[in-house]
Formats: C-alpha cells, sequence, structure tokens
C-alpha cells in the first residue's frame, strides 16, 4: 500500500503516522508529481494540484483524501469517470471560525480593542465601557456545522441562540428557530446577528437595509460567511447611521479590501481579513480525520468519514 | 416598611423593583444622611458610605444589604453589636470576570491585536499567527467561584482543567486537582496558568522563578487574582527570557501601574487595569440577587442569601 502526500506534514506529525501504519509506504512531497501518483494507492492532496491531464497517470490509484474543504478545483469529470472515492475534512474549520467568533463577540463585550489601545498610551484608567454576553440572545444564519458550533459556545455563556434558515427546520443548539421569511421579525430580539450562510443565489443580497433597521441600535453584526449577503453600501448606512452598534466581518465583497475602503477606517466596524478559519493545527486536523478513515482502507471498508458526491459538489 | 438605597439605580431599573413590591416604601438618594437612616427598617449600600458614627442613628434598621462583595470598609464591630443581619453579593463578578479571562485568551488564540493593528494601517494580510484553544490545558490556582466558573467555560472550549488549591481537594469543573505543594510538577502540562487567588500571606509570592522555569516556553500566564503573587521582577525575567510566552495581568503590586513601568510596553505582556469584574449590568446583577431576599424578608424568614459572619470578615 503506497500513500502519497502532495505536501509535507510537519516531522512531529509525520513521523507519528508513519510509525502507526508500518504496513504503508508514504510518499511525502511538496507537490505532484505524475512519477509518484502513477505508483501511488491512496493521494493526500490540499485538492488545489490535481489536474485533467495527471488523472491518466493515476493507474493504481483508488481513494483521494483531500485535506481541505473545497473542491472547487479538481478535475471532478475525470474522478467521476475513474470511480475514486473521494473524502475530505468537511468541518475542520469550525473549531477555529467559531474561536474567531467568540473572540471577537467577546473582546467587544469586555472593550479589549480600548484596553489595547490605552496600553499602547502608558495610561492606567478604569474608563472602560463594559458589558457582560451572557442573557444576550443571538441570532445565527445559517446554524450547519460551523453555525451549531457557534451556537453551542453561546449556550455555555448563557446566550439564547435563534437559529435561522430557509425551512426554519430545527438545527442542533439552537434555543428556536426561524424561516428566512421570519427573519425580519426576529431581528429585533437579537443582541448578536451572525451570518455563516454559504454563496448562493438565494443568499445574495439576503439581508437589505430593512433588516438592519429592524435590528438593535447596539447590535453586533457579524458576517462570517460570504460577502454576497448584503451590499457594502447597505452595511456602510448602517454603521454609518447607528442602526447597529458593530460590524465584525471577515469576508467581503471584493477581496482582499482596497487600502482606500471605508470599512478600515470607520468606526466600530472590524476588518478581518478573511482569516477566521485559519489554524496553526490544520495539518494536525487533518491527519486526525484522516487516521480512522485509513484504518477502516486497510480494513477493505470504504464507509469513510466524509465521502463527497462530486456530481454534486460536496 | 422603608427600604434605603444610598445610591440611585436607573430608572428602568428602580421602576420594576417599587412595582414588584408595593408594600415597601422605596428611598433612593445618591449618599447617606442620617435623617433617612433614621427611618430605614433595610439599608441597601455599596459598603462604603456606612460609619461608626451613623450606625447610632439607625434605629429602627435590622437589615443591611451591601451590592458589593468587600466589607473592608464597614463598621464591622459596631455592626456586630447591634445585631444587624447583613447579605451581600457575593459571586457576582464571576460572570464579567470569566468573560474578560476568556476573551484575553480567545484573543491571543485568534491573533486579535495583530487583527486590531493591521486595520489601524489599512493593511490586508493573512499572515496572523493563529492556533486554537481546543485541546489546550489549563491550570487555575483557585477554583473558588470565580475560577470555577473559568473552569466550566474552558472545558466548553475543550480545554483540560487542572485545579490547585491549598487541599487538592476537589472543585468544580476541573478535570484534575492539584495542591500547592504539586504545583510545580504541574505547570510543565499548562499551555495556560491562571491566577484568581486572593491575597492572603500564604499566596504572597507563592510564584517564584522556578514555577516561570516550569512552565512551557508558549505559556498564558494570567494574574486576576491579586498582584502580591509574584515579584514583578520575576515575571519581567519570565517575560523577556522567553521562559512565558504571554503575561495578561489585571493586578499589580502597585496599582495604578506607573506610565514609565516596562509593563506597557514589554511585547507579549497585556495590562488590565483591575477592570475585569467591572460591567454595565452590575446594578442589574445585584438587583436580581436584592429581590429573593427581599422577599424572604417580607414572608419575616432571615435565611437570605450571602448572609455574612463579619466577625470572620466574609
Amino acid at each position: 500500500m503506497r500513500i502519497y502526500f502532495t505536501f509535507e506534514p510537519r516531522p512531529n506529525l509525520r513521523e507519528p503516522l508513519v510509525k502507526e501504519f508500518p504496513q504503508v509506504d508514504f510518499i511525502f512531497e511538496n507537490g505532484l508529481s505524475n512519477d509518484e501518483l502513477q505508483k501511488a494507492d491512496v493521494l493526500v492532496t490540499y485538492g488545489e494540484d490535481l489536474t485533467d491531464e495527471n488523472i491518466q497517470f493515476a493507474k493504481k490509484l483508488k481513494w483521494i483524501f483531500v485535506a481541505s474543504a473545497g473542491i472547487e478545483k479538481m478535475p471532478a469529470q475525470a474522478i467521476i469517470e475513474r470511480g475514486f472515492l473521494v473524502s475530505n475534512v468537511r468541518g475542520i474549520h469550525k473549531t477555529p471560525m467559531a474561536e474567531s467568533m467568540l473572540a471577537h463577540i467577546l473582546a467587544i463585550k469586555r472593550a479589549l480593542p480600548w484596553v489595547y489601545d490605552q496600553q499602547k498610551k502608558s495610561e492606567w484608567s478604569k474608563k472602560a465601557k463594559q458589558t457582560e454576553l451572557r442573557d444576550s440572545t443571538a441570532l445565527i444564519l445559517g446554524p450547519g456545522a460551523i453555525g451549531s458550533e457557534v451556537g453551542r459556545l453561546l449556550q455555555a455563556f448563557g446566550v439564547v441562540t435563534i437559529g435561522c434558515n430557509r425551512s426554519g427546520n430545527e438545527a442542533a443548539n439552537m434555543n428556536d428557530m426561524v424561516s428566512f421569511d421570519q427573519l425580519i421579525e426576529a431581528l429585533p430580539k437579537a443582541d448578536i446577528v451572525i451570518s455563516v450562510l454559504p454563496k448562493t443565489e438565494e443568499t445574495t443580497h439576503l439581508l437589505k437595509e430593512e433588516h438592519f433597521t429592524a435590528m438593535k441600535n447596539d447590535a453586533i453584526f457579524m458576517n462570517f460567511g460570504r460577502g454576497n449577503l448584503v451590499e457594502e453600501s447597505v452595511l456602510i448606512h448602517a454603521i454609518q447611521s447607528g442602526e447597529i452598534g458593530y460590524a465584525v466581518l471577515d469576508v467581503f465583497e471584493q477581496e482582499p479590501v482596497a487600502a482606500d475602503h471605508p470599512f478600515w477606517t470607520l468606526p466600530n466596524v472590524i476588518v478581518s481579513p478573511h482569516i477566521s478559519s485559519h489554524s496553526s493545527r490544520y495539518v494536525e486536523r487533518s491527519l486526525e480525520i484522516f487516521k480512522p478513515s485509513l484504518e477502516k482502507w486497510l480494513r477493505g471498508e470504504t464507509d469513510l468519514e466524509n465521502v463527497m458526491d462530486l456530481s454534486r459538489g460536496y
């Protein structure tokens, strides 16, 4: 059994893997070569290096493990034709993203930007405007894997969670659910409005001026889904007119955000440069998902975690 | 029944109280007058205005509700002699303090200080050094009401908690316990070391150079208890020599910290000016504790929440 990684995990991650599976020949290379692909039974890739042209060399290949959540750059049709099993690391982003969201929420509630600014001035002052997260209400647009993880953490802080999806059907770690159609009635209850919605036709400009008008004047609005959710001009107006208290943005209509964009300097807007899913533990987490699947694979089982249906794109 | 507040809660807190207890005459004044004290059955105070001289005017007084956790400034002897029942808002700080600690921990793990600095430069960059809180280990010195609340929240983030107190006896929300004597053996396991210890002879300079040497080089050390825990020179050395990764300090040997103190400018030191317990919801939370006690009091019951033993000082 020959497993070909087209990236090189750090020695402290690579060595235990090699030790744990002595029956496997592991090849670790930085980049994809047809020569190695030809000999590989299993391919482990970030999913950005495999092309239609490569696929013909994959004579022995049966399983592709993609250490990424997206497969946009994979040659889907060629993979389907060859019948490769493809699995990925779906859900790997939920921990770093949920931690980032809680970090931003708590930082605002407990005045950390102010604390840091005072320190830069070497100025001892107790005039911080601090409040508490406890007993707040959060509305979560898109309570899937990531949204439910945020909900779970918020509930630990004594926050009431309202999930909002197309159907209004139940989702994990939500005290209440509403459908997209009921959104505008639910918004006035929320102290925090979080979107982790993906980009679809339905989510494009889903939030309009009326939605921001419906929010509390001190609401924290967070977009950690996709930038298509709201027109930037609508968001800028909502902040400037005081319809909402804070906007924390990890995603934007145009990325990168231009240096002269008003978001950088508007008070009470936080620009997080689409990094909320990043983590130094990414490869470690990927291998935590890979190992149990490899154990199954070696036993001849094919019901691996996160098997993808490339014809449907997920 | 006449209840005398020596502070004035905001109307949105005061009015529901008055409405809820129509049988009570509430007096709200900003400060203490002997004239009003003379007529009061119950006194509600922050505990900093009552003196030995006042007490003699308190002819009808039976219960003092102190909307504060400390009673250092109260005339204990005179109160004991008169046999007043005294209760306070013990535990009121645990929510804001635990939220502040989580805010600081998550901000460091998710690189918020870096994000804020990049924004000040209008600079889009994804080079943040971010890691995850999940699967860390935290050692909590003093797992009482506040320490256990921090432990509860950390556990929700998938953190292993080790409590450390004098006896090593069990405490809430701790996966493991060690005694002060075993501290140095436990320190190498901890990614986060938090103290919420009070100031006593035993806690003065409890942490010495050897303890910081025993910590991980990337450990986050947080002092949210009292400044007597460690000599500042020891802490400065630990940071400068890289024995620890971060120090987040809410308390200091000398407060306020002088403008020319190295803490302000040392890299990886955060100065929080002893504000972690502050909250705009303080009075609201105090009244949440006061109301059930008042209900009991009106029924003639005296087993109120947080009754204090002034002879023992708590």
